[in-house]
């Protein structure tokens, strides 16, 4: 069977969870806590990232979006990725747009801050980091709620890696109840319709130890 | 014919350049200061950041690697993605090993700081971002020395584009002089040999105004 090294609030983890479950892929899941540098796990990815997907043969993939690719290539369907060159160039410019921009600007500074920096440094949020990703998230959620007026899903009429990757950063932050969603409702209706999907049940019923989520966050009716 | 929005610095255009020079497409070049946010750049690419892809029947592409993605896919060869899925996975791997990592602990301390700040913030550089970038750089330059004494090229035994990412961001540090080549002699004779090709010599010919490229840069024999 397949392993994925994991961490429960990565974004780049969930990422590659959503992507097995819609593909009706079989795996195992590893708790890595990345930033503990087991040697072990540096031979698997030199990057000292999570996710890493192990194959059944052994192999180690490294890098979400590389897993993505490749799992998209050994499993087509249902098809993730779009059927044309143009509608995949869109659906890869969303997907960097939640992995790099979302991220620099959202994710980094409320997960990253909240989370990681309790787990990893041992020391409260930085102030202004938490400012700066509250700031930020409207933008992305107005962008998000200009894409699906036009369109069925964020990148054109099917669910795609492109929803997947923005469910992926926006569920992290929802975990920690940082989501003004009664303010933006076009995004709040996108968000509900996968937030339903059972590919995204087993994040729903992601702890971390000693943070529990907030009451939204595992709450369908939200 | 085709037009690339771009800035003659930016890695993420560089390696859309020598890709299309790699495939021998045609392109016009059209340099575009991302930083003052023009109305009409920005309803090409809402992220307001350079390369975007203008094809001929008039549709913007933007995303450095959605574009070299859908190049691919329009014009296999010579093939720069790899023909098997497990090549094309750790192709991307390194991709965003050179577009995200490298990028963070190296192009962004050193060419963000002395160029863009310069050009954009109207400030000096500052030093802790460039004692950081001369200090995270020796573990990259490591690595691709290790890859390439087990490998042709970075991924495996082809160029790919891998390699074009990395020489492009690799180049950008070159033009300030910053990278301490006699010191990590195996990345240097990849370098050598990268830089020595057609593809790259465009890039080898720019000029920032009031900003010359360090003596080294444009040397093939450095």
């Amino acid at each position: 069977m397949r392993r994925l090294y994991h961490f429960p609030l990565s974004p780049f983890c969930r990422k590659i969870r959503i992507v097995m479950a819609e593909k009706k892929l079989q795996f195992e899941l590893v708790e890595e806590p990345a930033w503990e540098r087991r040697p072990a796990f540096l031979a698997l990815n030199p990057a000292g990232e999570v996710p890493v997907l192990i194959e059944p043969d052994g192999e180690a993939l490294a890098d979400s979006q590389a897993i993505a690719e490749y799992l998209e290539e050994l499993e087509p369907e249902p098809p993730l990725l779009g059927r044309h060159p143009r509608e995949r160039a869109e659906i890869r410019r969303l997907v960097n747009w939640f992995d790099r921009k979302f991220c620099t600007e959202v994710t980094d500074n409320l997960v990253g801050e909240k989370v990681m920096g309790r787990l990893v440094h041992k020391t409260g949020p930085d102030s202004r980091a938490i400012r700066a990703g509250h700031a930020n998230i409207g933008v992305h959620l107005d962008y998000i709620g200009f894409l699906v007026e036009r369109r069925n899903w964020l990148a054109g009429d099917r669910l795609s890696i492109a929803d997947i990757t923005a469910a992926a950063h926006l569920s992290c932050v929802d975990y920690l109840g940082d989501i003004p969603w009664d303010d933006y409702e076009e995004a709040k209706v996108w968000y509900a319709r996968i937030k339903s999907r059972p590919s995204l049940r087993p994040l729903l019923a992601d702890l971390v130890p000693g943070m529990p989520p907030a009451k939204v966050y595992a709450d369908l009716d939200f």
